[in-house]
């Protein structure tokens, strides 16, 4: 049985309802682990039991199931049991080429969205997260392992800042601020990428710039791609239309989507400075044509009459008179003289050197 | 009597309310092929008499009635009838150069949507789907046999998925699933067809790269006619406006929807690529051009005082002192080479070469 | 006393309620035809009487008054005087330049839209027509007289189709109708001349192209101008909002709002087509000027230095030893060749040849 | 104490609250005259009393009270004073350089607008209008006298038309449909000058003809940030938001927003034409650049060969048996004729001539 | 302790809910003012006691607590427990990155905004002004001390104008509107940039040209960021949609919100009028290329075939009869001018010269 597939339309092909993975594998096995704490304490449990997840929601705690890696199919299928989550959300948490949304359902809402990360400094990696937040409980999805949830995770144990204090939602809050957090640091390192572009652009501009100016086209293409749909996301979640997030969680939500307006502003000025940047590649390469003629022409325009004059007296007619004449080589010196002289002071008037 | 027209201002010049066939005409005869379902088991009527389709709406089983073909007017005519369509519903089928769209009519809903197809992985071939949603039965019109299609039947048949299990209005929704599930592979294919016209365009732009770039805009185009009035009209069913939309299937129109949206993005994303190219292109040509000229100038900068000076040595006149001196010629042979040596240094301080 | 002024701005010299003609005289009579019709007969009355005029709107029937030429205004301040109608609609109805709108007034709708031909295949030649739709009857105005129109008049006239069972408003929407459907063939013709001059600038870009682009675009603005303003104007009457469309003529309205939509989408389509064309046309220039400059270039770079040497050789110093060499010319015209052949052979591998 | 700055930012560093023209002065002395009518007569006061503008609001009269020329601050304090204008009214109407808009204040409308006329037929100049408009009276503000301003007066003055039997919200009208009748005449103009550009850019480009390219599109910016506003000023008023426009005037702003939304339409069609201008410009320059080195090309492709032809048989080696041969000058002659008529063979072929 | 960084991504490496400083340190300690006053005096005190800070909100004045420089992060902790502000609201005020933005908290309003100065007249500076707008009392906090509302806190002092009568909505308007009347000198100042860099572009474009054209486009682009967000924050007060603005100073606000309008209205005519630059600078500097190439090509013209000549006659063939010919130099020297009198003139018809 086939349980990973690499692209959206080879899944098409498959009968629908198929649960199947589409994406790459990045961890040799599924983990999933089970937070659960309130205000007094916190208890981690690796690969709970069907009993223990049954409770998740009930027990007057919080908890967070924490699934990592997609590819073991069947993992997410008995969790989509145990919380009785519906066929189209467990297609959409495996397929990891799937766009930012949330979703509400009668009883839990259903949220996509992606993190960011350069690998090398000049290549983006996208890796999605999917969230499910339920009364009590959050179900969280990741490709691979994501340092910024090991770090909540890491919160929670401490009970530092005001998380063991909340509930649910603001768990989910929480997990979806480290991920804009960590836009802040990719546009960053965007910025100064361009800036690097745009200095070769306006100091030396050579065949591979262009392509450089088209690579980091495509790349703000999928940083917006990314973040646009999540300002409708997260918008929805800061009206507090779902019952699930609370009003003194609410507030926080406004600030992450204060955050995600931020982030789309700054994505969509770099795409501005972008936008002109071919624009002014193109003059810039005019501008070096310009200087490259002007030279050819400078020389060629004092040069060439002058080669007519050697080569007239340079012919061998029999009766020439001037070519025995005493003063006629000097004469003719200096005429070229003249000439060439003449040439430089009008290059000099119309400012070509 | 004219029942094929292959333009709209054809038919235009026909008398209004004239069923006329507006297309190609891609089957010898038109099918009509009849599938009445429930959970328990399904029949397939081909040819149905019209007491066949007298009962389709009312016998508590899901009809569809599929036709396949539209040039044998007479077919839409009479099932125009027997369902009590609208005259421009009718027309509309017919046309099969309309714009997607969804229509209320008392009774039923009338729907028009685009399939699309790669032909050698360079042509795109549109295909329209016609459906008549009505309170226990879809009628569909297709312009030729469709394999997408095709596969619903066959899902029917063999009970597979939830699809015998729910009404028409799910149905309706399998179609237009189908549908857009195909786009995916057609995006995949478009989006490597751009990605060959780029690397065209940065490794080794030529006279036919415009061309190119002009016919994958085009190509665009076509594809985002097609898919952008669908979002309003998945969106209306979505919302469940309709009546003949159940709650529980409203839920599969609503993943229709985010699937619509996620082709719409990426028809933006490619369109947004593409929009570039051809200044891409542009400046690819430009950055040539400067190599021919570098390589022009720097040839003739060398070169023309040279040969000007061996003219001045080669003229002719008698009273020419230097030509008798005994070091005159190797002098101004070092004169030539250090004047050429003078003029690469400075091509090379000014990196042209 | 001046009834016909060929600006707005000459109009705007005038006093204000100053009733003139803004625009071409195409016929030389003012002619008024009032079409009596319901289901049963219909009548045709040449140049109506006042009496007459005052049945149109209680007989019972559907009164068309079709006036056809504009200049002679008094025969639009009598019909005014007799409908009733608002001097600021009489205004409107004489100025042709007068952008599609509808407006309501109590009683009454006043309507203004355009119609287009092409005059040889190449000049766009638009014409108004304004509609008053009031109960049970209909005043159009033509500027000149519009075979379109004159097909409606014959459809009543032959009792064909559904016309003759409606009221008023099925009439409006038959000449709005009949003008929208006109619209097609114009945008064919007009996509064809696109393809054309899409050729000529992928086959053989030469300075008249740049002109033939920048028509075809001005072509497009008017084109959009007469169109965009009817998506509103459709769009009221077919929400119904007002009490002269019945809810059977509503849906009709629809279609011609669906075709509206479907011709807005096709210009778009073309001028999104044409708004790269003088990108494509500067890039095939560029190509042009590329081969043209390998060209110059190849002979250049490889004569220049060959004539240096004949030069060099030409020199008339006393003492060149290398003149006297008796295998000197076989050696030199040896290396000239072969320096012949080293270009040759750098220039294919930079693919310039 | 400073009454006239010229700039907005000079204003600045006075204390809020100072009232200051801001502005050219364009007449010796602040001008007031007070027109008082009714359907039976009128009456013109100049510089009336206080006693006089008191009366303006109640005695049954439509009261209009012009002011010509703002730099007498004094004048505007007072009326300010007698009508209990809002100080925020009164820094409007004196800043001339505002953004047209309309204010609701209790008991009266204030609404700021431009005119615009062309200073020998290349330069724009803009005037601003500021209205108040109460119960029965409207006051005017202008920079300096304006003549279509005069022109409505004399018809007040003349009984013409419907002006003396409407109240002050029709003068009000009467006074902005002036304005936007002036746009017509300024847009004539400006599409004339539009195409002479045009025709520059096709027929001749020069070096002026960026610069002329530029300012026509300097100037649409201007027209346009008058007119924009407007819609919306408008709009407000035609909606019948305010009591004080009454409702069979409310028909006559609906004429004016036509108007607006038609000037706008010509404006953005104007901007649509010239934002290709430059493209054009650009690609007509390309057209004319391969042409002259499409002659250079030429030249130097036919001669270079052949000039190095001459060079090799006039070097002066010794041994070079050639030049003894008695047809070796035909015969070189031959060759050089036949490489000629080859290349210019060559050159038809690829339509270079 | 931590209390400073630069960038926000450095800051979300911080747990969160750290009060960190984000942004430059502009003053060596931070200062708190505290202002109260109403119709009858003012006090100022500086450093104010807890005592003193906690009568702000009641004791029947208006109470602005002025507060310069940030990065002594505990007193801002120390207002935000004294004011009661959510943690959120004490986060921003220290990010000094923040978009601007209006939030409302129960009791109170948080406004963010930004101011612009021109330093050496070419780099353009922002500071951030955060404003707690409470029942009484203003808090507002300044990177670094702000000549603006030094000169407000004096109007205070001297009781001048109306800000003595208002309340603490009015000192916030104050505040917000001395803020935007900066923009117009700063816009000022940068249209004369442009106007700068136009004149370049078109009278002397040379390789600097581009730099200062992309420049001048990336301040726009911070200008339209500070502005932009605060059409919608104004906006928001404006429309009075807070209790805690009064309904007079509402009208107020409006004004602000105008002037917003109309500095948003040049940021983009200004960017318009950039936007072409680039175009226009590519247009000039093709121009001035043709201008190159015409001397060029004359140059060439004219001689190279004249050159031939003399090449031809200088070859050494024994047999060239011309060569003795006694009138042949004289006609040949004949032919050669009339060769170059004919090309001039063709360059003369072709309007190169």
């Amino acid at each position: 049985m086939i349980d990973t597939v690499s692209t959206v339309s080879e899944k098409a092909a498959l009968p629908p309802g198929t649960l199947v993975h589409v994406g790459e594998i990045l961890v040799d096995h599924t983990r999933v682990t089970m937070i659960d704490y309130n205000p007094e304490g916190y208890e981690v449990v690796e690969d709970p039991s069907d009993d223990r997840l049954a409770q998740a929601a009930d027990n007057g705690t919080v908890s967070w199931i924490r699934v990592v890696g997609l590819h073991e199919v069947e993992v997410t299928r008995r969790l989509g049991e145990r919380f009785d989550l519906h066929s189209l959300v467990l297609e959409d948490i495996l397929n990891t080429q799937h766009r930012p949304k949330v979703d509400e359902y009668p009883g839990y809402l259903f949220l996509v969205f992606k993190t960011f990360a350069w690998e090398d400094g000049e290549t983006l990696r996208a890796r999605q997260i999917s969230l499910v937040l339920g009364q009590g409980y959050v179900v969280s999805f990741e490709e691979g392992p994501d340092s910024a949830l090991d770090a909540i995770q890491e919160r929670i144990a401490r009970g530092r800042g005001r998380i063991r204090r909340m509930g649910a939602d603001y768990l989910a809050y929480a997990l979806l601020d480290t991920a804009m957090d960590g836009f802040f640091g990719v546009l960053e390192r965007f910025g100064e990428r361009i800036e690097e572009v745009e200095e070769e652009v306006l100091e030396h501009p050579g065949p591979r710039t262009v392509a450089a100016i088209h690579q980091v086209k495509r790349q703000s293409l999928s940083l917006r791609r990314a973040v646009w749909p999540l300002r409708e996301v997260i918008g929805l979640l800061q009206r507090g239309e779902s019952e699930l997030v609370g009003d003194n969680t609410r507030i926080y939500f406004r600030d992450v989507y204060d955050h995600t307006i931020q982030i789309m502003d700054s994505i969509e000025s770099l795409r501005d400075i972008m936008a002109g940047l071919l624009d002014v590649h193109l003059s810039s390469v005019s501008n070096r044509l310009n200087q490259i003629m002007k030279v050819l022409t400078i020389i060629a325009t004092i040069f060439i009459p002058l080669t007519f004059v050697t080569g007239f007296y340079g012919m061998n007619f029999k009766h020439m008179p001037e070519l025995e004449w005493k003063w006629a080589y000097p004469v003719v010196v200096g005429i070229m003289a003249g000439a060439a002289a003449l040439m430089l002071a009008m290059f000099r008037r119309r400012k070509w050197m």
